[in-house]
């Protein structure tokens, strides 16, 4: 057994990176959206045409990065949603919402104080964590069966 | 033609009771979550048995909240998603990409203030209105082809 | 057995009229999109906001119509699209690929000209009918099993 | 993150040899309907008999090819669909309409004149280009993050 | 609970209406395809034009039958297929294949000279009865929970 | 927003009674196996000819008796399955398994004692409970928003 | 692009072998049901116990040739179903039933003596050939886009 | 053909060694749920923090496992489900009921004792074996077509 795991939300931190360097050498392939803030905000404009409206700039761009996000989604067998200590993070609840309706096996990570905020997002999870470290473990029991210590 | 309409998000204005009642003479079910927030919250304790862990006392409640919101997303022809001015709203972007997902016809309601946090919901969606008067004039115009003055 | 028929497609004669007047009498449920051109035109910015560029004027209104042609396809059991003498009519054959995606049953009315140039939306269909009374003794003939004269 | 993409439409320019040789280096695979016009026209009644009856001729070359059209769809992730300037394109509103349905991702390509007569196509799609390399550029960000320049 | 049943196969005899006639009083809603052997033979020529070739003036039949026999099944909660004693009947066996495929409930109802050809057909069945009686039998105990006797 | 509610599992005390009473009032239809033991065991061979062997006698009545459970579980938005203190009850394990991979809301009911062993389809539920009472309250907090006292 | 062929049908001429051998040199994986008819009508009772009953002994075979023939199919892009001159061939209509209802591109293969008995089998295919030779050369023209000669 | 197949149910005995070595050479990939028991209970808090309440302790273990289990079922081909002599094993059955729901081609293992207990999970069943060692002549059977002896 592999698993195709899709890594959602939160780019400021190198959580990713953690979860990636931990799994290494188990049968996972990661995908994850476009990280670069830049790049992401502005895809649309810069290939497309500009647009003088911020609302169309942002549209363009967030259109074009469903491509890549819809693709990750629709082929993980596991989606693992982030969400910081800052910002709105719509996106990342609003791809929660999205894996769960296909039936994707959701792990959500956060820390505790977003645990009331998150409680209907937590609800359709299959596991709920705090740190990146406990993703990796996750995702080793599931594939191997064993368990940390 | 008829129309199942499911009014997510925030719980905090009257924006629902907008749309019910400028919707009238129209071919609309309209169906939401529970509104109550302290019977919302303390659902799944009062009636499935009380919880030392908060966390564990939410997640009760949210999970028979979701037998409520998944039939009325389901059951749905469209959706509308308000985003208020405060809090994390989570649960909100959570259902519009459920939604999204299904393949149910989007509408995201909220104010200009949030238009770059929100753009992947916008993205995701047919219309994006900033009053329910307009919610209320889209769902005219797709029943009856009329436009309002 | 009742028929749920969506009629797509030319809106400049009176094809949908003859097709509905034709079949009184039959348990059948007409929808069709907005069939005033100016409203299905315009319906977007007015409802939801100016738009200087004409691009996205279009494209307001064509969400917003989405939403009622989305539905009536989805509810049909039977999607008849009509192709006219002139204009592009890219949606006729966007609905009637959409609906053929879906399982639907298409039957397709257009005149000996466009044969060729419609040949893998002929392919699609159950039926290819020139004159929309061939069309209502389609629908008799399935849901009462009599034919004509 | 590999991607299947779909080349669907005009067939008299060299756009798909366009997107090909842009992509090169890129993790994709590309699949088209066949592009031999007088192939395509004939392969029914070559291979399956001859129609005196240019309808069934039509039919007959219709069919066999959409054995190859439904599998290029149905595997992709990402349909491109191009309009030309000259004739009527159907068959490419066709395949727009039943990716759609399916929930693929769509890419429109075509210049600023047919802007008016593809709104409900163009309304469809995630991203709306005027030139293949456009295209391409989209393609390489969705994979790789990097934009031109 | 009540049912929606089809009645597939064989047109003969009289077993639909044994079974419905034996149905009275249950909430059964029952459909059949178009039992006029001549009707359903030549719907298509008489209503769309006729064929000189024999093979398209069945085809245009078939189709347009097609549209009554696909509704028939798709809006089914069970479909009763009914093998007689003479003729190919594949029309049935494609019906009893089409309807497994969709998870429908499968009756099928034959003599036992037959048990041995429809052993597939058979296999995808929850109740192979020899009379019509006992199909009324089995959706009677269905729907009520009695039996006979 | 109605209900439609599937009851399932233990058949030998008065738990689907103590539900359909308490829930007088609310928009609910509630639907059941045939819970008359005997005929549930041979309705098979009563109807469609005596078996001689117990395994086929077994495997006749329960493929009849699946038209009625797949029904019943196809159409509900929720399942009630009902674990009592005696018998294996494979079968209602069986159906909270297909009810979960269908996507329906399960409400799984059952004493402590059973915990341990039923911690795999507890896990798939959105609600656990002890008394029929509680699953009362829960679907009329789903329906009216009101809780208990 | 490459094809996933299932063949179906007819076990008395060697009509796969011509197929397999002419299509040579060509991306596709073929797939068939178990060929050897001794094998197949045992295959139950000599791996999971003898029956005395012809019909169980028949069901317990065709079920497991179930097995291989829902998986042969569910994988296929295209279902080649073959009527041969002789016996009642209910197995192969089920499965052309069954392909078409999931929408897998059906080839039918048949004499011009069977056109009439077999016009709705036919009528849900996308090909229609009298010779394995002809199946061969749409397999090829799909695959490679040429023509025979 | 291949086959990707499910070992679900007992852990106490060594059924499932015994297919894997008995379908040694053949073209089949296993997949099975965790089958270290201790693991199997703990993994949850283990991983994601201890909880004081048994129940939670156990849901929390049973979530993190139904990322394995639904992610082996929904690859599956086929799902052989073992009940053994002891326990209530209602994971088993609840996996029955879920790969029966998902169309997947579902073997029975169980000694003659449960034939009554376990109808309605062998009513779904395509095979019913006593041993495993028949079911690896059923699975070899399926893949190559040749029987035992």
């Amino acid at each position: 057994m592999g698993l195709n795991v899709y890594l959602s939300g939160e780019i400021h931190t190198d959580w990713r990176e953690q979860i990636i360097d931990g799994a290494q050498g188990l049968d996972i392939t990661f995908n994850s959206p476009v990280t670069d803030h830049d790049a992401s905000d502005d895809c649309g404009v810069t290939i497309l045409g500009e647009e003088p409206n911020k609302y169309w700039h942002d549209h363009k761009g967030a259109m074009v990065n469903a491509i890549r996000t819809r693709k990750g989604i629709a082929d993980s067998d596991v989606v693992v949603v982030r969400f910081g200590e800052k910002y709105k993070q719509w996106n990342a609840a609003f791809d929660a919402g999205y894996a769960a309706a296909l039936g994707k096996s959701l792990i959500v990570l956060h820390g505790p104080d977003h645990q009331h905020a998150l409680k209907e997002v937590d609800a359709a999870a299959l596991a709920v964590a705090e740190q990146p470290s406990q993703v990796v473990e996750v995702l080793r029991y599931v594939l191997t069966g064993t368990l940390p210590g």
